[in-house]
């Protein structure tokens, strides 16, 4: 599976750039698309009845990030409206390879303004706080990711 | 004891404002002023020797805040250094009232740029997340906050 | 007028605590009760067809921060949804003092969590950038900042 | 030239992880070491006599960032040093690539955590607030780049 076309999306949500989310350059901090990737999976797990944060077989796993990059074509500025489209590049045994686009969202427009790649891997949080496990993806979880992608 | 006299301060930090401080207007976005006191609240802690997070006999005490509040003078931009001054208006059986100064420094000359106030409770957290439960703060503690009250 | 007692809401919004906006605690981090009083008031003032930078008579109008403060009495986690409630204290000619009330919001129930002041500043930018005036409100706005108390 | 080899460090500096830096996971929410390279990358710049913002020729330029990525091997927790390690990967026409490597610091110990790339370009700032126009690096300031990287 090629990292280099953009699967369809699988989930979209809108989030308007507050005036906390500028820099002293009048655009949006680039740091916060990132921030933007990782809310648009958590929305995306909730549609899916899940959570990054949630209790299987008696212990707990969570999705910690394992690589984000983000390639930046246009700026967005304060009150734009941003559209995120998430799609799914790799289900892997162990972790989720997920693509972002970004769209400025003006009435019917649309401008492409930046695009990211993330990818999670699926741990099992130990008792010793922040220590973390690397496990297979839990079966039930897998289907959902794998029909969603599927229906997508 | 008044709110109204800042007592004589009894830690001082610096802090450059970072690029990502910065907001569309070309200041630092307020909210980093509530950061900072924190910041230099945890840094004086240290310099006592203590933690904002530590075990005292046997089980875990945190500090969360009851209330802060900040008066904003003048602001401060991008590569401005900033002096924080830390003084203590009260510390009371369960909290502690302290009172930050912000000060724009260039070489010898400081302006007064913010004056903030936090109030901080000591708190045992509990074994569930997230729970905790107001405490007297622990005497050895207590003696190194009033010993730095008395030597400012 | 009295700071004590909260005037009826005049705008409401609702907004879900992000992972980005948790802390170490497993809480929302206090820094962002700021942001979302901000947030709130730029959500206020498009309700009421202005902008907090609008140009007005030639000249671009902001409205700096001038004090906030913020009282805590629960904590907000991951996923929670804060209906944050606007109402105004004050009305002066040059500035405005608004109180925010925070909510925990599930389902039918909320719990007040936090409760918040802030003053801010009409002000004329200058071109110099960040050099800043301080002005009385436009009448056209102070129209509609009353009528939105009067409606409330 | 390969972005596989890490080219000799042409400046460090450290981090202490502040609270508001963390997230309910117990570890620094990784969009802040997208934060910390650029903050390095501006330390960088203030070291060899310039600023990522600066009058040339009688315009102003900038330094927007095109890409970031980062690859997150181990957690950072609250109150850790971080020494960041810049190199410069390539030195273009108009754009810079940078690597950052972030190693956790304990006394004379040190964890490569983290490893970063950026690219920035080199913009013309119009008069027309927010928009930009790709130009080439100015020959002083690209002698400096180049004169950092022969001297690492």
């Amino acid at each position: 599976m090629s990292d280099s076309t953009v699967k369809p999306s699988i989930f979209e949500c809108q989030r308007r750039v507050e005036f906390s989310d500028t820099d002293m350059a009048g655009i949006m901090h680039f740091s916060n698309f990132y921030k933007f990737m990782e809310t648009t999976e958590h929305a995306f797990f909730r549609s899916i009845g899940h959570g990054v944060h949630e209790t299987y077989e008696g212990y707990e796993i969570g999705w910690p990030r394992v690589q984000a990059s983000c390639e930046f074509f246009k700026p967005v500025r304060f009150e734009d409206i941003v559209t995120i489209r998430l799609s799914i590049e790799e289900i892997r045994r162990r972790s989720v390879r997920y693509a972002h686009q970004f769209f400025l969202t003006k009435g019917e427009d649309e401008t492409l303004v930046a695009s990211g790649l993330m990818t999670t891997a699926c741990v099992r949080l130990t008792e010793e706080k922040g220590r973390i496990e690397s496990i297979e993806i839990p079966d039930a979880l897998r289907s959902k990711l794998e029909k969603a992608v599927a229906d997508s």
